[in-house]
């Protein structure tokens, strides 16, 4: 696969595109996941000598609103040295959890301006990372890479396989453990910051990738009935696990909705705040498994389509992920195709946004029918016959990096075909279930590895999302990191988190009697009821 | 020193006499720290297709009271296989806390007959542990052992400038770990059960011993203004520390109230059940520091005093502890001593019970006066000139182990004395700050190590005890491993325990001015002010 040759992800700013897209700002509630705070105790005498952690709890309470707190014993064990070292100086790192405020460390003098934390998105393909200044909420930092489990199977299910088969769960795990302390060491190193202080992790990923990630078997999860082990994963300490940070680092990773619906869709609810207004919105992140959530601040409804890679640039002979050399713009005017790379060099293969233009643009000159299929008749001399079929050359080879003509065949588009009908027919599916129409949705997000880019227009016009103004579409890029990112920064938001995990009503697309004609129906370019659902398309 | 030399301790009945001492029962609270449940869930299907914690969890609140469960990573990590394995029967150990059920452990099948716990009482010279059925909470075993930190100090002074000076805490803290573990394998071995199915421990000890134990350094706590690390000792996982029992089994450190009042007195106010009555009651803790406590449902009130090791059998030639060969009990008549020793045996010394008889024995028969010295005038044939000054021959060397004499010297009898006066200095004194007389105490507990004997009529008669009537003098031995016990099998204990600690007013007696002069007034048989206070002694 294209996909797994490329090299490492480079993102170029640290203010991704995405950070700037969320609705409404949790800034009014900053509250890190772990905070640090500095004190100046007063010095035990005969009349006030009590043990030294009364002394630390007596001084946090006058600062802070916990109701209890709570000192580990690897804390307790260095604390005398170091309170008094420090001439009763110091600086406490807390991680606050229902009203209970656990001191995780304490270090000598005043280091409060040293605090980072670390949002995580794990994705089958790509591992996304930020570093975060704890102190500011300041992103400073990100970094991806390719997950390096793909070496054990390409997408979820075959890693289960894997797995569950002649593998080894801890392989898995130890791969995507690497994958995560490459990210931060890379990002500290860039920022000179010192791995001890990060102080928390927050993670967010698919509930296979969060389970391997904590080193649970994932088996279950893909069998009738679909049961994961756990759903509200336990904070832990990163070391638990292998990840590097501060010894005693805390590592959340997001809670789960179901065995399909993971802590990167709960995420995706944060950062687009659907559960927050009364307005109904939607969320569609498009993946292999594409997720949609509707709701409001009264009720939740998710579900989950196996879509399959097409759009992420599987299952697709020229296709990529978003990364320099993709082709993330295409237009077909005339007989020639305008196109754009990312990196504005030679192509080496198209990405999902490409992708969905180029299907649009074949249906638009009529280069493909309502069915989707390429044909000789058409004279058409970009059409060719390929090892496996016909194949329209979209560059030749004097354009490509390779020399190679690059080309989309009609197996891809068959591939990508069903992955939109099955996305499609999933948003449907979930209106209908809701008893609403299309029309009724206030906005619909669009979150997914396109990249930078996502031309809402030919989406809809390939019939992948529903026909409603174009204004209310907004695409979020990767919701997860941005929802993984918030509840670092605010622990309120992670018991938003918790309660959208709890509150979501997941509907099995698999028991839904009209799923199944609804996506025989999606098999269309736009779709074969074009009139009733798409009768803005025009072409 | 006589009591480092001999050979381990044996109890020979599990049933140990203090255990039937304590004026009230605690097993209408039986709620152990550490409890099992057995549950057969429900197998998952496409309708009812919860993770697995989620399903466990479902099954348990139907059983038991807690407001939310926690589950740690190691446990989670090998649900999914014990869980199937087991056919969906499992039994779940918990350890709860301030409403919180935290899952220790998952094992296939029903387990619930096999959980034990462990009481551990620290003492800086003796270490003593009780194995407990946590499913009926009976007593089925108790070891005890010397207190292997010994070999790098004698009493809690000498360890801590050990460890504060050129030597090593974690010298100190495995000598205690080795001490626990030995005792917990032979218990263990002796029952035939598994060391993984004891599941937790309460451990109760003086502030220094418990923070060895913990590896907190104990430096402070010798030095004005004599602060500790922490009081409130958090709950640890044993393994921790060293302590071989279940991997995921806690030990609970009861807490301290002061750095000379620690957790076994304490445990010794929740076996005597200070703190719940209305009656005014007391606590006498007679060790190398002699802890009070007096109070009753409304207030307590506490204070150490350093009486030294003498009553221990520490300071005296021939002094020991309570084992087998102690002299235990002396009685002086018409020339002829008359004694009997522990297990029946020639005499190898004479314990602190035996001291007080013999001391007493001394005064009746006026071998002592009132300022407690022998003289030669007396024409006893018994009192020679030793090495050190004048002695008196308790034992001859034809009737003793070794052949030597077994005598008592007057360098002995003034360690005696000032102990005896440095104990009850500190009660008169706190009965003072109390604004008490004696007659007001309903009760006064005497614990200590005095094996299983003591003499209540000469300890007063000596005045180390006040002139009470003597049916309101108990002695209860070991409450300090008593109540380690009772916060095992009750989690109301262990929070009562906690009350206590918080709530107790201690009198650092260094501060209270009047108690050098209470402490000259009693260096007297039985004291200076006999009259008013001893009016019931005659001799």
């Amino acid at each position: 696969k294209t996909w797994r040759e490329i090299p490492p992800l480079h993102y170029s700013e640290p203010d991704w595109v995405a950070l700037h897209k969320r609705p409404s700002d949790p800034a009014s509630l900053f509250e890190p996941l772990t905070h640090k705070i500095y004190i100046e105790l007063p010095k035990p005498t005969i009349d006030d000598n009590i043990p030294d952690t009364g002394r630390i709890v007596r001084e946090l309470r006058k600062r802070l609103k916990y109701l209890s707190y709570e000192i580990p014993l690897t804390c307790l064990q260095d604390l005398f040295l170091k309170i008094r070292r420090s001439d009763w100086k110091i600086t406490v790192t807390l991680f606050g959890r229902n009203g209970i405020g656990q001191i995780l460390q304490v270090e000598e003098g005043n280091t409060v301006d040293r605090n980072y934390g670390v949002a995580l998105d794990v994705g089958t393909t790509t591992v996304v990372a930020q570093l975060v200044d704890l102190k500011t909420g300041k992103v400073i930092g990100i970094e991806g890479n390719h997950n390096l489990q793909a070496r054990y199977g390409e997408d979820v299910l075959s890693r289960i396989a894997y797995v569950c088969g002649k593998g080894s769960l801890d392989l898995l795990q130890k791969a995507v453990v690497e994958n995560t302390n490459i990210l931060i060491e890379t990002m500290a190193r860039k920022k000179g910051i010192q791995i001890e202080d990060i102080t928390s992790m927050v993670a967010a990923g698919n509930t296979t990738m969060s389970h391997i990630l904590l080193g649970l078997m994932p088996c279950s999860i893909r069998d009738d009935p679909y049961v994961p082990t756990v759903d509200l994963y336990p904070p832990i300490r990163a070391k638990e696990i292998g990840v590097h940070i501060n010894p005693q680092g805390i590592l959340q990773v997001l809670p789960s909705i179901a065995s399909y619906i993971g802590g990167d869709t709960v995420a995706g609810v944060l950062a687009c705040n659907i559960a927050d207004r009364p307005e109904t919105t939607c969320l569609i992140d498009i993946g292999t498994n594409g997720e949609i959530v509707i709701g409001n601040n009264e009720w939740l409804l998710s579900c989950s389509a196996s879509a399959g890679p097409a759009f992420e640039g599987g299952d697709v002979k020229w296709g990529m992920r978003a990364t320099r050399g993709a082709i993330e713009k295409v237009e077909i005017d005339d007989g020639r195709v305008l196109y754009e790379t990312i990196g504005k060099v030679k192509p080496r293969g198209i990405c999902g946004s490409g992708l969905i233009d180029l299907i649009y643009g074949l249906a638009k000159n009529k280069i493909l029918d309502i069915d989707a299929k390429l044909s000789h008749s058409l004279k058409e001399k970009r059409i060719v016959e390929g090892e496996n079929g016909l194949e329209y050359i979209v560059a030749f080879p004097e354009e490509t990096e390779t020399g190679e003509a690059l080309t989309l065949a009609q197996t891809d588009i068959d591939n990508l075909m069903r992955s939109k009908a099955a996305i499609f027919a999933a948003i449907k599916s979930l209106i209908d279930y809701a008893g609403l129409s299309f029309d009724q949705l206030e906005k619909i997000y669009v979150a997914g590895g396109f990249g930078n880019y996502l031309n809402i227009e030919k989406a809809v016009g390939i019939g992948l999302l529903p026909d409603i103004p174009r204004e209310r579409i907004e695409f979020v890029g990767n919701s997860s990191l941005m929802g993984a990112r918030m509840a670092l920064l605010s622990n309120h938001v992670y018991e938003k988190a918790i309660a959208i995990s709890q509150s979501i009503t997941n509907i099995e697309l698999s028991k839904f009697a009209l799923f199944a004609d609804e996506y025989m129906a999606s098999l269309y370019l736009p779709h074969i009821d074009r009139e009733r659902l798409f009768p803005s398309v025009k072409f």
